[in-house]
């Protein structure tokens, strides 16, 4: 199988644009520097708020992420992966700016849901995502139910999300107690939870976010290792 | 002041790329993801070792550095920075390569020395580096005098490098063990040390690498904060 290198159109935000690139490079089994796979990333941003676009009228970020997408086929990416879940809801335009493909978070996260026996998840993600519906689709298609956290749930995660990790990660208590409602909220539900935005993995470490998950950034780590041609780790 | 892009010229290896690219993020004064820097990353893993080409006749670096110094231009970036501090024995070639400016690893672990009143460093990098006096030139001119381990310490702080964090960071107790004999070392010179090599603040984390130091690595994430016309966080 041909390497590919791979692009990662990102910046939304940049933290979560790190724990994708640092995700792959843990995953890749490599014994030295040229071993790993060549990665060529864009973290563009200037690429407006997806959530404020979808819901409220905010900047298009299309003409951005085309111009990022553009400037990674350009300088050699032979596919691209967003690390942003709502930036998904423009997936269409993206692909349709480039000649390479673009592989899916959504798709990877549904892959890894089906992988642990589950027909239903929780998604935890922007209210852009949930709103749009970014996840129904594609979920439903491969026969996975969707469900939300209630009103005032949702509210906390979009809290941990712009208030937290958004906003340079500050390390309040504030941010731990809302952290602590959400963890309260999954065990409740009894069903396996989507880490549906990629600032969320960071408030594992971050702020302790806990529960049985799917962690669609690492699926889509997993994924494009994979699509590169590359193996990926036994020892994770 | 213009805002600039920044351009990492990376993969050398991927982890201390990623290392410095999360630097850059945690260290940019931000609340939201449009505050942060525009920054493009070439984790370019095709680019041959630095040390095994100064030392060994390994396959000559310069033209993946040059092509990858290119790219970056292309692509948008205004300024360069290289997350490899044997790679600063090419870093003329680069220069020529390209119409942007590279910002120096070396100069900026030498200002932080200075900032913290010392006129003598232990330099803890490759063979490469020290072998080919990449620090001394830059060290000297700038009125420090470089130091370095004897040859039996420095076989340990290259075992770190090479077996340990490029190799995909085994947690083995021998790479601990070799890292307590390093900061044993570290504590009986008395001055402080440099991280010269962009894998060892990772091996701090990993290893409990430790001492008084300077992390090269982190001094050039703030010089190119600055360098992008951007305020670095008060609250590090």
């Amino acid at each position: 199988m041909t390497k590919k290198t791979i692009g990662i159109l990102g910046g939304m935000g940049p933290l979560a644009t790190a724990d994708l690139f640092q995700k792959i490079i843990r995953m890749t089994e490599a014994a030295k520097d040229q071993d790993h796979i060549h990665v060529i990333i864009d973290s563009n941003t200037n690429i407006p708020d997806r959530t404020a676009a979808i819901l409220s009228g905010g900047a298009d970020p299309v003409p951005e992420l085309n111009a990022s997408a553009k400037r990674l086929e350009q300088a050699g990416a032979d596919f691209l992966i967003m690390p942003c879940n709502t930036a998904h809801y423009f997936v269409d335009h993206v692909r349709n700016a480039v000649k390479i493909p673009v592989v899916s978070i959504i798709e990877s996260a549904a892959d890894q849901v089906l992988a642990k026996g589950k027909t239903e998840a929780l998604i935890l993600a922007t209210d852009g995502t949930g709103k749009a519906g970014v996840y129904d689709k594609v979920f439903e298609k491969k026969g996975i139910r969707t469900i939300y956290p209630d009103p005032e749930t949702q509210k906390k995660v979009m809290s941990i999300i712009y208030e937290g990790v958004k906003a340079g990660a500050p390390k309040e208590g504030r941010m731990q107690e809302l952290t602590s409602d959400i963890n309260g909220f999954i065990k409740k539900t009894g069903t396996i939870a989507v880490l549906a935005c990629t600032e969320l993995p960071l408030a594992v470490t971050l702020y302790g976010l806990a529960g049985d998950f799917v962690d669609a950034t690492g699926s889509l780590a997993e994924a494009a290792v994979r699509f590169a041609g590359y193996e990926v780790r036994k020892d994770l």
